[in-house]
Order: C-alpha cells, then structure tokens, then sequence
C-alpha cells in the first residue's frame, strides 16, 4: 500500500504530480497544514518536523521531496521518470532533484519574507543566481534535467507554476511559460491540477 | 579522473571526508570562497551559484551535496556506502542525504543569522524540531541512517563536528559527543581532517 500525507497547494504538490505520472494506486491523507492549533503531534511519528510530504509504502516511510522522487523512481522504475545509474544523465538528474529542494525552494522563501543575507552564510546562496542558472538550463533544452521529461519536472515544474501562478512572485519570462506549457500537456499533471483544486480552491489558505 | 571543487572548514567538508572513505584517486582544486573580491566568475561553469562543493568526474558534473553523495556512491558501489536500491534501509538513507541539505543546514543557519519565521514559510521548518529529530535518531541506532556507517554520516557528522567545534553554535548534548566520537575513529575522518587542517588552520576564514 502507497500512502500520501498532502496538503493541497502546498510543497507535496510535486510529489503529487509524480504520483500521477507512475500510474499506480495511492491513498491520500489531508494533513491541514494551516490548523490554527498547529498540525497534530501524531503526525510527527511519519513526519519529524510535521511538514508535508511524506510517503509510506507498504511501512516505508519517506519524507524530504528530493528523496522521496528517488524512492519512488526505483521502486516504480517501469514508468522510466529517471536516468538509469551510469546514464550520463544521472547526475543532472540527481543535482537538479536535490538542488530544487536545498537552493530553489529556501531562496524563493527567503525572497519573498523580505530576508538579506551574505550568499555565503546559507546553503542556498543568492536569489538572483538561482533565477539566472533555471533560466539558462531551460533555455537550453525542453526539460530541466535533459531532453525528456523526468520526476526531475515534477519538482522544478510544480514549483514554478505555484510561484508563478499563486506566489505571483517570479520574473514572468517567456522560457519560463514555455516549459509550464509544455508541462500542462501532460495528462498526469492535468489530473493532479484537479485533485488538488477539488480539495481546496486554489490559493486558498 | 575524480575532481573535486573544495574550500578547507567549508560546506564541501562532508563530500571530502566521502572521498576519503571512498578510497578513490581524487584531485582537489580550492575555491577560495571567502575571496575580497568574490568568487572568480569563471568558476561558474561549473557551479552555478559558485559554491562548494562540486565534482567532476570524467567531464561529468554534480552539485548539490546529496546529489554529489548519491552519485559517488554510485559510480563506486564497492564502497558500500549506501544500502543497496530495494534494501529496507534506503529510503532512510535517501530521507537523511536530502535531510542534511534540506533542513540540518538552513535550519542552523537561520538560527546563526538571528532569523525568526513561522515554520511554515519554510521548507526548512522550525529549529528546535531539528534538534529533536536528531537527538531521537541517534538515541535510537549508532549511525544516522541505522546500524552501518554510510555517506549519510558523512554529511550528518560533518555538520555536527562544524556546528559543534567550529561555529560552537549545537547543544552540547552526550548523544552527539558519542556519534562524533564514534566516527572520528575512522581512518578516514582522520585523514579528511588532517588534510583539510593542512590546507588552512581551523576555523581560519
């Protein structure tokens, strides 16, 4: 059994997305990631810091996005979402999985509360470093991690269109529209836009 | 050829020590990241953010350490630092490689910076649920992703010698004086240590 603890519009909304894309069952559980009381002490058995997501797969569990993308690529490798090990694309792969949760997503946050730092002092580096090196690689080919789609979009792609689209808080540049256009023609992440707006209204908090 | 992109008492700290359990030929070039004038530009090419650590192996580059991590234990799986893909342990292993990135190291950092935030503005999420998370695993099994040394102690011990000895800046606590203990009896941690103590005094900036 394949479990999915999810909160519309959130930072699950990529995993989400890949659910879809493997093609096999999955339950989800609602964890209401805005209760005014705070999330659940309970929750904190499957998820240490109570955030979503987290996955449990047959008493697996798995949480941080990046990870829980590898996880389910080798266990469902038929649905061919990453690189094969020894790929040259591996690496890209495997950077840009990582670099979506350690620099795209802090440098967006840290942006948007208004912080100023020394690039040095954080892991993540500079914002504006961060908008250069997405905009160059997606000029460069039509999917973040090489020329075909991988879990890798999933990420990169989910977190684009929420800052875009929701944040309202990313330079509107057309290599940026042209890839969530090329991501909207898939069937799968039509399928996750639905499920997660017939379980809030989009942008609602 | 194996190259790694490095700067002594730095974030690229835990991949060095990596290497070194690797037992691979390796070449290192330093980046001096706290240069006057900044990080030579040229230096991008390789890192987009030019940070450290970065490899290059046989024209093949990673970033990002977990990416760097999961990679070098890939290309060299007689190390046997990772569990094996289907193993029971991997997806702790997978969880603790992007943990380290995604939420030990911001999370420390913003406690360094002064910074406070809700936790949810963050993926990083709160401090204090950091501690905890890594006090009850290493109360729980000798090595951070269960009973055998793997890269992930490389990078979760790395962090906590850094936090602990240099920035002074981690509860001092017998849980993480014991795992430190425990890795630094490696010959390997050892000799990461001396060569990095030999490229430039601890804690010297």
């Amino acid at each position: 059994m394949l479990k999915f603890y999810h909160a519309p519009w959130s930072r699950s909304s990529g995993v989400h997305w890949l659910l879809e894309e493997l093609g096999v069952p999955y339950e989800t559980e609602i964890i209401d990631i805005r209760a005014p009381g705070g999330v659940p002490e309970s929750y904190r058995a499957i998820q240490p810091n109570k955030k979503v997501p987290a996955i449990d797969h047959d008493g697996t569990i798995v949480t941080e996005r990046a990870a829980i993308c590898m996880y389910l690529c080798e266990a469902f490798p038929q649905a061919e979402l990453a690189p094969a090990i020894g790929e040259k694309a591996r690496a890209t792969w495997l950077t840009w999985l990582v670099y979506s949760d350690s620099v795209f997503d802090p440098a967006i946050a840290a942006k948007a509360q208004g912080w100023t730092y020394n690039s040095n002092s954080f892991s993540f580096g500079a914002y504006d470093d961060m908008v250069q090196h997405l905009e160059k690689t997606l000029s460069s080919r039509p999917y973040i991690a090489g020329d075909r789609f991988t879990a890798a979009d999933t990420q990169i792609g989910s977190g684009i269109y929420f800052v875009t689209n929701i944040l309202k808080a990313f330079p509107d540049k057309p290599v940026f529209r042209d890839y969530l256009a090329r991501l909207q023609e898939r069937p799968a992440y039509q399928r996750y836009l639905a499920k997660d707006a017939a379980a809030t209204p989009r942008g609602a908090s």
